[in-house]
């Protein structure tokens, strides 16, 4: 019960934490570089040997009592030399547990640099439910031979929840749920639990079924420890609780935990038979991934990326957006090549002309991330859809006249020529009501197709506020300057 | 207990209420149309009221049924004028709880429609705990009004709570804790909860106290169901908790709420006294409301913004970032006047000089990302921030010498003129090179200066990027090609 207890403290402490170990590691490596200048001496390697030895032991204790999420935190934390040097001296038996608790990028590294033996060893450590969340980092292999060790329950469990695709309730849901019948008291469900060395983590319910495993209601703590111990679990239950499908999307359930501030909820699949629970954690794991995810994605990143990644695998986690980048920029510098005639001419426009394209994408910008997080919450149907397509387009109006006078007014004053004002502020204009209608348009069509409105929105809509800012503002000045 | 238990299905009928509510609406308006149109009937009026109050009362009875955190969902999906309309019809005793479920922007925009009486109304059904919560959003003249219907004990908290800065653990916190003795029996503590009517939402332990109200250690509902209704608390409480103190950054403890799993922490000042209590629904909401202004602002909106508020509100949201945007966007445009006799001579340049912006730009924004993601985690300390710059830099230097070589092999080919590509190459590597040592240096220096990384690191980015983009090709152009 108290296993953790003597590690939990403050959470400042975490940090404190790391410096302690970043300490240890220092004085490691100061001795190493020292005795390696040294190598000539016959007593090199004793030394050595015997000064590591006793560093390893001083950063083995210290890590021994600190919870596996510490240590997690701390992994993430350190450059991956250091990294590794610590993962080394991490006790099989936690391995697994800090596994669970480190980012995806970073358990990479972490698998990675275990030989197969060794990775086998930490995961025949970890129950069916855990193996789960980490079955995809694992290689088939060696998931393989883990499995063996399973029963064959557990294998089928591991199996099933694996074949529910990433972001379903099913691939979330855990196997340890605690299963009552309507027909007992109060006080047999007390002793029953009595009997028990242990609750799952995040119960503050159990779940009532019938003989053959259908859910007819949920049973909360609350109302065990506040009623009657004569009173029957059938009068005490909620009979119309919150309930997920194995099929529900992720994001569905992680609204309605927040919504209904649940704790744990059990999860049915078609025929309504309990087949798992989820619990707030998985959630606000679900969550802060997510919200990271979409952070790293509408910046340009492919995905999760460890901070202290090699250079190679960084850059390539970065090639795809850079390369689509390339393209659009090009091509949106081919509307300038159509007026090199007018720039030779009039070269102010060269100056003034990616005001219009960044002003534009700016504004643009906004107007997407609002309706990306308006598509997120749900809150975007085809009933309101007008009213925001009008709303955005009556922003991008007042937002048009109000920019477009001022840029129109500083290239006036800047270069004394009014007719080049009148064409600067009128592209402003017409640039941010497209980019109003088209920051609209691209989440709402990307969603449309089944696409995250999150990823590329952003590259997308720049691009056409770039090219199109371009050839309105260059097309005007052909039009009216020349 | 089960209050909402007939409203609690399954998470898709939020969607589906939402859709019966926008019919009735629908209806609403449609009569209405139809009685306006044959407005010079006697019976007028008398239509329009009966037919009106059915279709009111209709709605009322729907919203009647639902759970207030989905009527929160609907009033966030509906334009104002049918927000408001709903709004009308909820119920003084619900629309308290209602207020606590929306974000916060439409909150600003229900709280407005309401008359100050019933404002009031709405407001004292509530306790100090959820007043806590609205207050930023309550007029001070209404807020002191409805102060005087609590007790002092209430007013006194409160206050307090006010009191302490936004992200401040002492800001979220609630009173409602359940305190135990060290020296009660389980058997003890069980009756003693059997006597209430209801516990806290969110109570997965008790918190044991000493006669000081010190807080000693907390005592799980787990530890109580699972032990000998004979043993003492002081013996199964856990003596070393997650604790956390009214100043802790709310960012920390939502942190240690992940790692270690809570559900509800205990809150003490700085003697040690037990002065509220953290519970995961407020972290959860904390987590989301914080990533989804990050993303926000990330995106140039200064704050929440209501889908469908006002026109000219939106556009005053919007005005700050895109007026620092106007500002940075002419001075980068300044490197481009700087050198108008080169372009004059070499239009190609005024062609390509956005590719180089552009894709620095983007760079940049990759490594910003990841680094303010690092310091939000907390990872990046002191001893690796140097380890971290030379990553990034090894980054730019292979992304710099990969898509150096791409445009300037694609300006050769465009305009068969190798010294214009070579000069492309160049930039192109010298940008990305700048972008990586900006784009680690801003969110850190940000962070050093105690502000808010993910705020303006993007707009600081892209404008060094742009203005040294346009400066570094054009620069090189007028040395190397003139």
């Amino acid at each position: 019960m108290s296993d953790h207890a003597a590690t939990r403290k403050s959470p400042h402490k975490v940090e404190e934490h790391l410096r302690q170990i970043a300490k240890l590691l220092e004085k490691h490596r100061l001795v190493e570089t020292l005795v390696d200048r040294d190598r000539t001496s016959p007593r090199h390697d004793l030394i050595e040997s015997l000064v590591h030895r006793q560093h390893l032991v001083e950063l083995q204790l210290k890590l021994r009592s600190l919870h596996p999420a510490d240590i997690a935190y701390i992994l993430e934390a350190l450059p991956l030399d250091d990294r590794l040097l610590i993962w080394q001296q991490i006790e099989d038996a936690r391995g697994g547990e800090v596994l669970l608790e480190v980012s995806e990028a970073v358990r990479d590294s972490l698998i990675e640099a275990l030989e197969q033996p060794a990775l086998i060893k930490v995961l025949s450590q970890l129950d069916a439910d855990d193996l789960a969340e980490l079955a995809d980092a694992i290689p088939d292999t060696i998931l393989a031979e883990v499995l063996q060790s399973l029963t064959t329950h557990d294998r089928d469990w591991l199996q099933a929840t694996m074949a529910y695709p990433e972001d379903t309730v099913g691939h979330l849901m855990s196997q340890d749920v605690l299963t009552v019948r309507e027909s007992q008291r109060v006080e047999q469900v007390l002793l029953l639990l009595r009997g028990r060395n242990d609750l799952p983590s995040n119960t503050d319910s159990l779940f009532v079924v019938d003989s053959r495993h259908l859910l007819k209601g949920v049973l909360t703590l609350r109302a065990l420890l506040l009623n009657d111990p004569e009173k029957p679990v059938g009068e005490l239950m909620l009979s119309n609780p919150v309930v997920f499908h194995c099929n529900d999307a992720a994001n569905d359930a992680s609204r309605a935990f927040e919504r209904y501030d649940l704790v744990s909820a059990p999860v049915v699949n078609d025929r309504g038979k309990l087949v798992g629970r989820l619990t707030v954690n998985e959630v606000i794991d679900y969550i802060r991934e997510e919200s990271e995810e979409d952070a790293l994605n509408m910046a340009g990143l492919r995905g999760d990326e460890d901070l202290f990644a090699p250079i190679w695998d960084s850059a390539r986690n970065r090639w795809l957006w850079l390369s689509v980048n390339l393209v659009t920029a090009f091509i949106a510098s081919r509307a300038i090549g159509l007026f090199e005639d007018t720039i030779t001419q009039i070269v102010a426009l060269a100056t003034l002309m990616p005001i219009v394209a960044g002003i534009g994408g700016n504004s643009g910008n906004q107007t997407t991330a609002l309706v990306v997080r308006g598509l997120a919450l749900g809150e975007i149907t085809p009933e309101n859809t007008w009213h925001l397509v009008l709303k955005e387009f009556g922003v991008g109006l007042l937002n048009g006249v109000v920019w477009g006078a001022t840029v129109g007014l500083f290239a006036y004053v800047l270069y004394w020529n009014l007719p080049l004002g009148l064409v600067m502020a009128a592209a402003m204009l017409l640039n941010l009501l497209l980019a109003a209608l088209v920051g609209v348009a691209i989440p709402l069509i990307l969603h449309r197709l089944g696409r995250d409105p999150a990823l590329g929105s952003s590259v997308l809509l720049t691009f056409i506020t770039d090219g199109m800012g371009f050839f309105i503002f260059l097309g005007l000045a052909t039009v009216f300057l020349l």
